[in-house]
């Protein structure tokens, strides 16, 4: 896995950011590990969608119907975004809940949006009907080789930045990027994910031995709200996942505004959520651990920090 | 400078942050140059205030009185939580006019708040008369050698971080920020001042060969508002910065959008100033040239972004 994470990290090169990591001050929110945050949420798009969504297009060829992929949300836009800066035609099938104003930011990186299906999941299926007929390369959200070895290069890149790290907390949705975290680290750093107590996908997976759906919800559930986590994340965080936390709603809520106002930093719920487990008790170091936590998304709501 | 700058990085470490950098993509904002901003607006209370204000009191013995200073803005802040961080009290000056919010803010930090005057000038004069009676410590905004020192350390630690900056471009208040980079790199770097055409105290100065007062106001003027500039930062700029570049409102609140949409930073106004003058051409680089950029605060007012 990580010959596969350096080469998509020189793949990906350029078109990427190499986003910051800030040591924080001891005792910060009453802690005693050294805190290490690696904000991802100034990533392009605001979310490290883009390093998969990049490694995906330029690790194939692309045929003249362009990519293909479903989502209204965060991967939506990292693959308007990428085709965009390719060259590439994209077209994002997203549900008919998908807010107008995310609409309108799929349209300015010139995709094609089409409105189908109630949900994420029948608008993934309309999305693969739709690329059979096209022949467009699907971009899948998380569940293939090259998306997690993309959001793999999170990991290594950290590894860089904060090579002594102990322990990496990181939010699980569909799973892309913390099983390429943990396909990067291979046990050598603890890995801990961690899932909103309403949308508990691979929390419930880990426990059950293999994927299976959930109920989601909650104040995350539009960038962490995968009823499933993928096959080859449940592969991954099998091995080298030490295990998944859970944080409430206010927890997140609380996390978003202790990075406002304690950093300056805007993370979404889902950006957020990591924190939320140092804060909220849902994982606690040992005193002295050197704790890295991924902000993964910037795309919040700011009436929230209001 | 430079010794000097060096003793204040070494004693105000671990009370200050080493603010992260970010090189940004080739292209951006259609420019043709390479741009590294410095995320200064992620300091301790927002602003870079807390270098100068730790260095002058770490530098002092501290009568029990403790220390005070007048403004009702980030130096106030900044001096009210040093002083708390060391365990000495705090009365803060504050004219009528100080947002009520901010008031909540410094007695937060468990400052004595003094509502006094109708501006800074007359609530500066108020605490010099209140300094003589209790014998506190004066924590000036910007004309007080450990405080351009202090300020001075943020020059210092981005030549660290990015050594191959051939220019830096920094906003202009009362000229702490600006004295201290440029008597760091001390012609080294192309040191670039910029300031709102509204309130161009250090224009004007540099131009008539002496500090002068100007009229001041502007979407800037609650942070980069001095109608004079201090008397050391004109000494050093006259020296060591090549010119000051005149950036409008409307090129300002350009500049917080474009690092809200595109990079997720939220600036305030005089955080936003410096990279005002790339967007608008205030400041016009030649291709391939390294221009650091110092996002100097972070006290914004969300709705703007929104």
């Amino acid at each position: 896995m990580r010959a596969e994470i350096e080469a998509a990290s020189q793949r990906i090169a350029g078109y990427v950011r190499t986003t910051p990591i800030m040591h924080l001050e001891a005792g910060i929110w009453g802690l005693d590990a050294k805190v290490t945050l690696k904000f991802e949420q100034l990533q392009h798009t605001a979310s490290f969608k883009p390093r998969g969504a990049f490694n995906r297009i330029l690790s194939n060829r692309i045929p003249e119907a362009g990519v293909i992929a479903a989502s209204g949300g965060n991967h939506g836009i990292a693959v308007a975004y990428a085709a965009q800066k390719l060259g590439h035609r994209a077209e994002i099938f997203v549900p008919e809940v998908c807010a107008p104003v995310k609409v309108e930011r799929l349209r300015s990186y010139g995709a094609l949006v089409s409105i189908v299906g109630a949900n994420y999941a029948e608008a993934l299926v309309a999305s693969q009907a739709r690329a059979e007929q096209t022949g467009a390369l699907v971009v899948h959200a998380y569940d293939q080789p090259e998306v997690v070895a993309g959001q793999g290069t999170l990991g290594y890149e950290f590894s860089r930045q904060a090579p002594e790290l102990d322990t990496i907390l990181i939010a699980v949705g569909g799973g892309g990027l913390i099983g390429g975290v943990a396909g990067w680290f291979a046990g050598d750093v603890r890995v801990i994910g961690v899932e909103p107590e309403l949308a508990p996908s691979m929390a419930r997976t880990l426990s059950a031995g293999e994927p299976v759906d959930v109920e989601v919800g909650g104040v995350a559930v539009d960038s962490l709200g995968a009823r499933r986590v993928g096959r080859l994340a449940f592969e991954l965080a099998r091995q080298y996942v030490e295990r998944v936390a859970l944080v409430s709603d206010e927890s997140i809520r609380a996390a978003q505004r202790a990075l406002w106002n304690d950093l300056r930093i805007v993370a979404e719920p889902g950006g957020a959520t990591a924190t939320a487990a140092l804060l909220s008790g849902a994982y606690q170091p040992a005193p002295g651990e050197r704790v890295g936590v991924v902000v993964c998304g910037g795309n919040a709501d700011l009436r929230v920090l209001m």
